[in-house]
């Protein structure tokens, strides 16, 4: 299988230049006090949508587009960022967007993806149901991380922390299902390659962490519930799967207390407000599963910020 | 009087450069579609100590240590922000910091005093304890807004945000004794000539106002309390009155139910931690009091970000 390249990324961030917004990369005097390494924030819960990934479904539909493959609409799965993008991509390039969301997912992510007019079936069978959907609509998937172009699409974040900051020497980065990983990876191997690059992912829903031991895709029907909904993607795909094994240094895990405590902390330290998922990177250097380089430069990548605020209540 | 200049803002942030964030300038899409303007936010909630008043701070203390004036100690009083701004400050140039604050404050606030080393000094009438603190130590004032060195520090921010974005059509600023305000309107009333600059002060906390209205600096002992924590200055100062006079197009009230709503509206939003006080711009759009500039540029002041996550709770 062909990698996804420096090439393709920078191709990429030329299709979506404009129309999303190159997210700051803010130095926090908190954390790199604490730490003794220099941390830096990669803000993508400011993006567009609420998450960077909204990077991934604009490259893959004007991709199709330069293609002359444009479809009418498209059918995915998510737990609700990824489908708050490409409802946003879609109602920009005029696309129908139809996708299968977990019958009780939080809130504020089914607000955001109907704000951008997606369609949301819920279901508690992701899989199945979008391919259900695919056969009735006749609609291609554009798949939330499994997918060479949304994976280049997700690289641009790498791009751009390489561009925009010093030389990390290492680069944090929340596992789902790997696009994210996968992309900034890519870019930041190129870039920086002497830096490392960590991936980390809920310890109740590792399918990465698995597939790699596995050293094979790994399916995990029903991976256990974790604060961070954003990361419960239920297996490592396919594409991703090689792309962490070629660019990824490690990917570590974190367990529910250690991202829960994580996640206040990085609200108030950052003053953004993340997803519980953008918190495992922080978990992990905070529980000792990685160190910092101690007077090096530190990256870490917030993914997302669609959080409840009525969840924030017992963080107070 | 001489009101601060351009040049005197410039040389303040020669002074500080390197020593605050240039916080980012973000643009907001949520925002620019509800009000059919673009809306940029001048994240000040990302400054270091978590708001602006670092600024005025640091100036003040580098201008004194350029005269070789910088004293042992300095005392003051604050609601917070500029009493952990000081502390700030003092610690990274040695000086001892004492500050007499609400003896009811916002519990973050106190943690974030207490972070680099301030002296809080409890009290329920800031004035009289302020002046006791200055007679028993000998240490001078360092006025959380009226001196000159605090406003120019304060405009730094003003220059910051004309020079990182579009041409503002309008500038938003809270408003508590107005040092923010003087500072930011001096710099884009230079640098923005053609723009209308609007500070915005809580009904219930109104000194400036009532100020302007009477021509002179009216006091108000006990501002009556106002969800904007960090906007209940007692009295507009001698020197913030003449700036507001002379820069400032127009000074707007909000009640607090518009500041409650615009609070949760603009970190749900923007995806930042924001304080109260910061809200009070969106509230004024929000209730019709100012009229954004259709088609043009906007951008509101994000003064500061040091909220407590349990007051969240009643917004989610």
């Amino acid at each position: 299988m062909d990698l996804v390249t420096i090439d393709d990324i920078s191709d990429a961030a030329a299709r979506i230049d404009g129309l999303v917004l190159r997210t700051p990369l803010i130095d926090n005097q908190r954390l790199s006090g604490e730490f003794g390494t220099r941390v830096l924030l990669k803000a993508e819960n400011l993006q567009h949508s609420g998450s960077f990934k909204v990077r991934g479904a604009l490259n893959a539909l004007l991709s199709w587009q330069e293609r002359g493959e444009l479809p009418e609409g498209v059918v995915s799965f998510s737990a609700g960022n990824h489908a708050a993008a490409i409802a946003y991509a879609g109602k920009r390039l005029g696309v129908r967007v139809i996708v299968a969301m977990p019958s009780k997912p939080v809130p504020s992510k089914v607000a955001n993806v109907e704000r951008f007019g997606g369609e949301i079936v819920p279901t508690d069978d992701l899989a199945a149901t979008l391919a259900e959907l695919a056969e009735e609509h006749g609609y291609p998937i554009l798949h939330p991380f499994d997918q060479p172009e949304v994976i280049a699409g997700q690289g641009t974040a790498g791009l751009e922390l390489c561009a925009d900051g010093p030389s990390p020497d290492l680069v944090l980065v929340p596992v789902g299902g790997g696009g994210l990983l996968s992309g900034v990876a890519a870019a930041v191997r190129k870039l920086a390659p002497a830096a490392r690059v960590i991936g980390v992912e809920p310890a109740t829903s590792n399918a990465m962490g698995q597939s790699l031991a596995a050293g094979e895709v790994v399916r995990i029907p029903n991976p256990s519930a974790t604060v961070a909904d954003g990361l419960t993607a239920p297996f490592a795909g396919q594409y991703t799967l090689p792309h962490v094994q070629a660019y990824v240094d490690e990917v570590v895990e974190v367990d529910e207390d250690a991202i829960h405590s994580a996640w206040r902390e990085l609200i108030e330290a950052s003053k953004l407000l993340v997803e519980p998922a953008s918190a495992v990177c922080l978990a992990a250097l905070r529980s000792g599963v990685v160190r910092a380089p101690e007077g090096g430069v530190t990256v870490l990548v917030i993914s997302g910020g669609n959080a409840d605020l009525s969840r924030l209540a017992g963080l107070g």
